[in-house]
């Protein structure tokens, strides 16, 4: 049995991009597994498999081997469970992983400000010191006052980021081609966490990756859709 | 026999990114070429081909067929001359449209201001008032003030767009994997527009990209280390 550790905020949300990753690549394979909630403070219950960041997957039918990192997760998602692959051909591993970087830091480097107060309004009663102090380290603001700034100017600069997947999503129906795989999840990841504590759209009418985003929702029959949403 | 018009400046320099990337594809099918250097304001020249941009491609043994854009050049070539794909794999075509895509957008927005007045100082002197005209009106400032702020404010923005790639390079030689394809064409064309005119080097020392520049200006007998640059 697999088992996966998923950041868990307030009424039961999941907004970490990279546990959506994984649990994309899980349904992605047909794998079924159990999840555990992890707050922000209970980072001791992830302390077996040597790590502070979530996800984390234990994989009991293969002697409880344990991985940490969801691009970790993927490959080896990839090795154990070799059935539809994640990575489509020769150039596939190679593809996801630029898609993997380029999210984490071009994409989530503009994002995080202009959602930080939002994810803050659903971090649980117990973890909320924990994400302000660390957020607001990071970004040398107050969470509220470094979300509202970033809204009123930083906005175009976000969308710019996604400019490469827009432009390949008016050409395919998926990043990965005519059918989804891991890079696809890797955005959807980035997607979710939006989807997850904020009810306002950041990207404009008429966006292809608004398209990309319904077609995403609607994989696995829904299953992304039906997870608890900011937006009613 | 294929002809390539590329655009030419001063003293034989051929800046034009586009134009490497065919160049540096045509020399990865180990196909020779006929260069026909066209000026900034020779658009005439390629009239022919319906375009008014470089690099235009027209091939003498397919019935003189004119292919215009380094993108539509690319899967003209991979169609015509399957040797040695420039698309590796399944998921060869869709992962080098990304970075294609990326570098025109991501990487070529933030790089154009750092290196516009250097350009301007290489184009031939009949095609100076169109150059700085059209540029200048782009980015709504003198072409030296424009670079000038720009390389004041604006570095550590352009080197956060090749985030992406430095990451990548740091755990495969090359962008495609264990050798380079069309993705490493892409961004070597964006390497020889900085080295053709610029005399400064806009990354930092050890950044794993300038060790891949070494090993994509070796490729090929050298051609791309031998083309005639800014730097002595």
């Amino acid at each position: 049995m697999i088992v996966l550790y998923d950041l868990a905020v307030a009424a039961d949300r999941r907004p970490s991009p990279f546990c959506w990753r994984s649990k994309f690549a899980l349904r992605h394979k047909g794998l079924d597994w159990q999840e555990v909630p992890v707050g922000f403070t209970e980072k001791d219950r992830i302390a077996f498999a040597g790590s502070t960041t979530l996800p984390v997957l234990r994989d009991t039918s293969q002697n409880d081997h344990a991985v940490r990192d969801s691009w970790a997760i993927a490959e080896y998602l990839e090795a154990s469970y070799p059935q539809r692959p994640l990575f489509v051909g020769e150039s596939g591993r190679t593809f996801a992983r630029f898609i993997n970087i380029w999210a984490d830091f071009t994409v989530h480097t503009a994002l995080f400000p202009l959602v930080v107060a939002d994810i803050f309004a659903h971090v649980r009663p117990e973890d909320r010191d924990y994400f302000r102090q660390s957020r607001e380290k990071r970004l040398g603001a107050p969470l509220e006052q470094a979300q509202e700034s970033a809204r009123q100017s930083r906005l175009p600069a976000f969308r710019a980021t996604l400019e490469p997947a827009r432009r390949l999503l008016g050409e395919q129906p998926f990043l990965a081609g005519p059918a989804p795989a891991y890079p696809d999840y890797i955005l959807a990841g980035t997607m979710m966490w939006v989807r997850t504590v904020c009810s306002i759209v950041l990207l404009e009418p008429g966006d292809p990756i608004l398209a990309w985003q319904d077609r995403m929702l609607d994989l696995f029959d829904g299953f992304a859709r039906r997870a608890p949403a900011a937006a009613a």
